[in-house]
C-alpha cells in the first residue's frame, strides 16, 4: 500500500502529522512518501503541482492531503495559485467522484447554528462530480470585446460523465437509506437538463433506490429548512462546491468532516472538508480529526480495509465521548487540547 | 402611474388580489391592468409571455407579479415552460438589478430553523444581477458529439454589466450599513475573476462603503454560520439565485419576503420571493404579505413614494403585532387566518 502524503499549506502540515501517526500506529503494510502541493510547491518550484509530486501521486495507491491555499498566493498569476495544484491533481488522477459526508456527532450538537431538533442525527452524503462542469470547460478566459473586458467560462457535461457519478451515488445509497436526490437547474440550463434526463435513465438501473430531483436554489433552501430529508445528494462540480460547503456548515463542526475523491478504480485522494486556515497555522491548535477521519475513508475505499477504518472511527468517537476538544469545537466543561494532544488522545483510544 | 398586474399561476391570483386591494385603498392615481404570464399564458395562448402581455408590460411604469410555474408544465418543450416567461420579461425590460431583502421580523423569530441568537435582527439585502451570466449566455444546448449527448451553457459578463450592478449595491449600502460583500469564484472561473477586478475598481468610487470579497462556497457557509455579518451582498445571476434563496430561508418566513427587479431608470417588476406553491393553490390559505410588501417596494423604487410605501410596511408590522398569521408562519396562541382575512387585516391597519 503506497500512500502519497501532501501536507500542503497553512495548518496542513500539523494536521497531516497526526493522521500519519494514526496510520502508523495501525501496523498495516503502508509505505508513505511526502511531496509538495499548493502554495508551498509554488514557493519551492514555481508550480503548484510539480513534476516530482505528479510522479509520486501517479505511482501511489492513494493520496492523503492536508489543505492548500493562503492569502500570500492570491495575487499570483492563475497558474501559480495553490488551487491550480488541487484542480490539477484531481483532473490528472481522474478523481471524478467527490464524497463529502455531513454528519453531526451527537456530542457536538451544540456547535451547530441550527436548532437541535433540526439537525440532531444529521447524516447526509453529498456526491459531487469533480472533474467536469464549468471547472474544466473550454473555452474560457478574459478578453477585450467591443472595447471592454469580457469574462467567459463554459459549463458542460457528457452523458457518460453524468451516468458514472449517478452510479456512484446510487451505489452509496444502497448501503445507506436508499434515497438519492439529484440536484440541477434544468429550468434554466440545458446542460443540467441533460443531467436530469440521464439521472432519470440511470435511476431505472436502481429500482430499489428512491430517486428525486431538486432545483439548486430549492436545494440551498431545503438544506436550511429540513436537512434531514436528505440521504444522498448528487450534483455537478459547481453546484456541489456550494451545496457541500453549506451542508458541512449545518453541523457547525466542519473540523470533523473528511472527504474522499475517487477515480473509477477506487484510487483516491483524501482530505478534510475544511481549508488551510492560515490564521491559526503553526499554532498547534488546529483540529486534526477531519484529516484522521479522511485516513479512515482511505482505508475503507481504496484499501477495502473496513476493519482498520472502523477502528479509527471508533477511536475518534471515543475521544469525543471522553471530552477532548480542540478550540473550534470547544464548549465549557470539556477538555481543551491542541492538535498534537488530540492526536495523542486518538492514539490512546485506538 | 400605470401598473401591469400579472397574477400568474398557483397561488399567484390569490395573493395578487390582496396586494391590488391594498394599492387601491391608498387612493393613489394608479391605473392597473391585468395580463397573462407563465403557465396560464401557455394554456391560453401557447406562449408563456404572449404579445399582449409584452405590449402592456412595455407600456407600464411597473409590473406586479404573483408567481409562475407548476408541475403540469414541467414536461413542456422549453419555450413553453412558465419560467421562460419570467426570463423573457426580465430580459426584455432590462431588469438587471434584483433586490432581495432577507429580513427576520422580530414577531416571527421562532419560524427560523436557526438559533434565535444567530438570526435575531437579521437584515441582509442580496443584490443579484438578473439579465446576464449563464442564464442568458450563448452558445447553449444539448447536442450529440462523439456518439453521445453533450449539454453545454456559457457563463459570461462584460465589465459594464458588472459595474452597473456593483453600483446598485454600493448605492443601496450607502442607505444601510455601508458594507458590500461581493461574491465570486475567482479562484476557478475567469468570468468571476473579471467580476472581482471590476468590483475592486468600482469600490474606489465609494470610499465611504466597505467592500469585501468572498468565494461563493464560503458565502454559502457563512450565511449559515454567521448571517448577521452581512449588510449588502452582491453577486451574479447564478450564484445569486442560490444564495438569495438560502438567505431567505434563514428567516424561516419566506412568505414575508418581497423582491424588486429594476432597470436603469427604476422601472421595475415586483414579486414575492417565494414560488407559486401549487400544493396550496386555490385554497385561500397562502400568505399574501410578501406580495403586499412587493407593492410597497414598487411605490418606493418606481414611484418614489416613500410615504405610501412606509404606510404599507407599517400596516404589515401592525398585523403581525396583532397576532394575525397565515398557516406558513402560524404558531400556537396566534390568530390563524387565510389569504383574504390577512388582506382584510392589512387594510384595517392602513
Ligand atoms: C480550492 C477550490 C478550487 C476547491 C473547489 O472549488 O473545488 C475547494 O473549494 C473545494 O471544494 O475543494
Ligand atoms: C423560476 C426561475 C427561472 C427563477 C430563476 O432561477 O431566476 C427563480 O428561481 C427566481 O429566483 O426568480
Amino acid at each position: 500500500m503506497k500512500i502519497c502524503v501532501l501536507p500542503g499549506d497553512g495548518i496542513g502540515p500539523e494536521i497531516i502529522a497526526e493522521a500519519v501517526r494514526v496510520l502508523k500506529a495501525l501496523d498495516l503494510k503502508i509505505e508513505m512518501e511526502e511531496a509538495l502541493l499548493g502554495g508551498c510547491a509554488v514557493d519551492a518550484t514555481g508550480s503548484p503541482y510539480p513534476d516530482a509530486t505528479q510522479k509520486l501521486a501517479l505511482a501511489a495507491d492513494a493520496v492523503l492531503l492536508g489543505a492548500v491555499g493562503g492569502p500570500q498566493w492570491d495575487n499570483n498569476p492563475r497558474e501559480q495559485r495553490p488551487e491550480r495544484g488541487l484542480l490539477g491533481i484531481r483532473k490528472q488522477l481522474g478523481l471524478f467522484a467527490n464524497l463529502r459526508p455531513a454528519i453531526l456527532y451527537p456530542e457536538l450538537a451544540n456547535a451547530s447554528t441550527l436548532k437541535p431538533e433540526v439537525v440532531a442525527g444529521l447524516d447526509i452524503l453529498i456526491v459531487r462530480e469533480l472533474t467536469g462542469d464549468i471547472y474544466f470547460g473550454q473555452p474560457r478566459g478574459i478578453e477585450v470585446r467591443n472595447g471592454e473586458r469580457f469574462g467567459f467560462n463554459t459549463m458542460h457535461y457528457t452523458e457518460s460523465e453524468i451516468r458514472r457519478i449517478l452510479r456512484v451515488a446510487f451505489e452509496a445509497a444502497k448501503k445507506r437509506n436508499r434515497k438519492v436526490c439529484s440536484v440541477d437547474k434544468m429550468n434554466v440550463l440545458e446542460c443540467t437538463q441533460l443531467w436530469r434526463d440521464v439521472a432519470i435513465e440511470t435511476g431505472r438501473e436502481y429500482p430499489d433506490v428512491e430517486l428525486s430531483h431538486m432545483l439548486v436554489d430549492n436545494a440551498a433552501m431545503q438544506l436550511v429548512k429540513n436537512p434531514k430529508q436528505f440521504d444522498v445528494m448528487v450534483t455537478g462540480n459547481m453546484f456541489g462546491d456550494i451545496l457541500s460547503d453549506e451542508a458541512s456548515m449545518l453541523t457547525g463542526s466542519i473540523g470533523m468532516l473528511p472527504s474522499a475523491s475517487l477515480d473509477a478504480n477506487n484510487k483516491g485522494l483524501y482530505e478534510p472538508s475544511h481549508g488551510s486556515a492560515p490564521d491559526i497555522a503553526g499554532k498547534g491548535v488546529a483540529n486534526p480529526l477531519a484529516t484522521i477521519l479522511s485516513a479512515a475513508m482511505m482505508l475503507r475505499y481504496t484499501f477495502a480495509n473496513e476493519d482498520a477504518a472502523g477502528r479509527i472511527e471508533t477511536a475518534v468517537k471515543k475521544v469525543l465521548a471522553q471530552g477532548f476538544r480542540t478550540g473550534d469545537i470547544y464548549e465549557p466543561g470539556m477538555k481543551k487540547v491542541g492538535t498534537r494532544a488530540m492526536g495523542d488522545a486518538v492514539l490512546a483510544a485506538l
